[in-house]
């Protein structure tokens, strides 16, 4: 362990665990995206032929974690752990997915960092010897997540400039003490930093503050620099907030150069109007778990530095006039 | 590492962590139950000199984490994470409470059995050598919980005679590679169960049959029977709950005799008439962080199976008619 209290913590893994399977399952819009040629499974519609998108969500997520364990070629009895969360009030597209497998559950929440809180969680129980395989997944749906944090789909109602627009989809991957795959060499935990943003629908300058924090303690914890890295990619910072990312950087004498990206903001093509960009916990987790896999499995990226940020507030929160805290959470792969 | 698939899952902790702090804080009605002498705080009134109840119980859990730190005899500074979460939409008590410290922050959601998790996810880091100090901390607002997850406060609903109260109140304890403190020995992560239970004012029978699974699977997988502990007490069965869980348990040829408890059973006066007693994350995690810590601590309890419980629903799910699936992780603690 290094200790870099005051800062986020980076826990380097001796045994490097690794990544042997990942799974992506989006919806039809994402399908159309900038990553369409690289995901599991693309649904036909958002309903997913259920009769609510509650649960449309929660079979994603069962349908990922099925698939994730299939394509790490191991059987649901070969997984020790399940550590998921989501958007939804008290995760119940995780909880509820959970029921349906054997293994126990671990629900963790980081809002949409929580693709990184359940890797982290899950490379140091693989790199401690405390399970062998452990299942992550998080996911998010447009239809759910609209409704729960802002207005009843059904309004109509109209989004301004700085708004993203939730993924639907999920992403699960499979970590491992055994077998090949891209090695999870470093993970730094993140504090929650809040630079009093109030604006519901700007999150991306919401969380850039964080992403800040966790990625200057991480440079300064690892004693490495942007050039290191093939890849460093947020999670769903978006276009304008991870143009302030890219800002608040270079205050600190930090230059994000071309190596440098945002899930949310790669996401969808121009002509899908979705103004800044996509996010939503599904965001990076199916960025994460089909493009960047790919590239790494390739070789293509031989180190990635990946940060998905999270806002964590609630509709309450909001209406008690608070202000919106945010967290990110990185993980380091090497192929 | 035991491997114990299909099973809950039990980790062996080598090197034991010590919980070298404990502190809990209460509101008025809590400070005048069965567990009075041993709070560390009571507090005057609900709301705790804010204009919210949610923003008393995040001050709850920011005096609680401040608390404990102090009674460890550490400073902030030593900390290398805060493992916490909360009954509240997006766990907003913790997320927004993490904002008031320096350490990284793991958001864990369990509802009811989130003090487990927390710790749970501790004890490993902290075993394998991943951290030195954690805090971990739980809590519950009975006016938060009550008009999140039943009526508004205002309503005076009446209460059918399976209800429970959801403890106001907030628990934390410090792990640590060093110190003097109770050990925590072994931890078992459980699986989500569903019964099928729709009664959103039967959460005892919700949970009944996920600790009925955990204890089954600890006592299996760690060849211990109930006589080999001083205490085995449950989170917030309450009083049918935990009733159903004695016969479920005799079922299985396993009888729960005088050294079993429930926390919710056990945390009010009959006069104070919470129908089937105390509930909520707050409930155990004040209790196991009073009084069953200063029973450790005086070793009148050698060793304590501590299972808190968890129903896995929010209002969505029942409104779209969803069972109620529960979840329950264990914890032995020995002096």
């Amino acid at each position: 362990m290094q200790v870099n209290r005051n800062r986020a913590q980076t826990i380097k893994l001796k045994n490097q665990p690794k990544i042997i399977g990942s799974y992506s399952i989006v919806g039809p819009k994402e399908g159309d995206g900038n990553f369409k040629n690289y995901f599991d499974y693309v649904m036909k519609e958002d309903h997913f032929g259920e009769d609510s998108f509650e649960k449309a969500e929660r079979k994603m997520i069962e349908n990922a974690i099925t698939g994730v364990v299939q394509k790490a070629k191991l059987q649901p009895k070969d997984i020790d752990m399940m550590i998921a969360g989501d958007l939804l009030n008290q995760i119940i597209s995780s909880s509820y997915a959970a029921r349906a497998f054997e293994f126990p559950f671990l629900g963790v929440y980081g809002a949409c960092s929580t693709m990184a809180e359940s890797m982290a969680v899950a490379s140091v129980l693989v790199d401690g010897g405390y399970c062998e395989n452990v299942v992550c997944c998080t996911a998010s749906h447009f239809s759910t997540a609209e409704r729960q944090y802002r207005f009843p789909l059904e309004l109509g109602n109209q989004r301004p400039p700085t708004a993203q627009w939730t993924v639907t989809g999920a992403g699960a991957c499979v970590l491992s003490m055994n077998g090949q795959g891209p090695r999870v060499s470093s993970v730094t935990f993140g504090k929650v930093v809040d630079w009093g943003i109030r604006d519901v629908n700007n999150m991306g300058a919401a969380m850039a503050p964080a992403a800040r924090h966790t990625l200057l303690s991480h440079f300064n914890n690892t004693k490495t620099s942007p050039e290191d890295y093939d890849l460093i990619v947020t999670g769903d910072l978006g276009k304008l907030g991870s143009e302030i990312l890219i800002d608040l950087m270079e205050e600190e004498g930090v230059k994000l150069g071309l190596n440098y990206g945002d899930c949310g903001q790669m996401y969808f093509k121009r002509q899908q109007r979705t103004l800044c960009g996509g996010s939503g916990a599904g965001c990076c987790a199916t960025v994460f778990n089909s493009f960047i896999m790919a590239k790494l499995r390739e070789r293509q990226y031989k180190k990635v530095l990946f940060l998905p940020t999270g806002a964590l507030l609630s509709t309450t929160s909001s209406q008690q006039g608070d202000t919106v805290p945010g967290v990110c959470h990185a993980i380091v792969v090497e192929s």
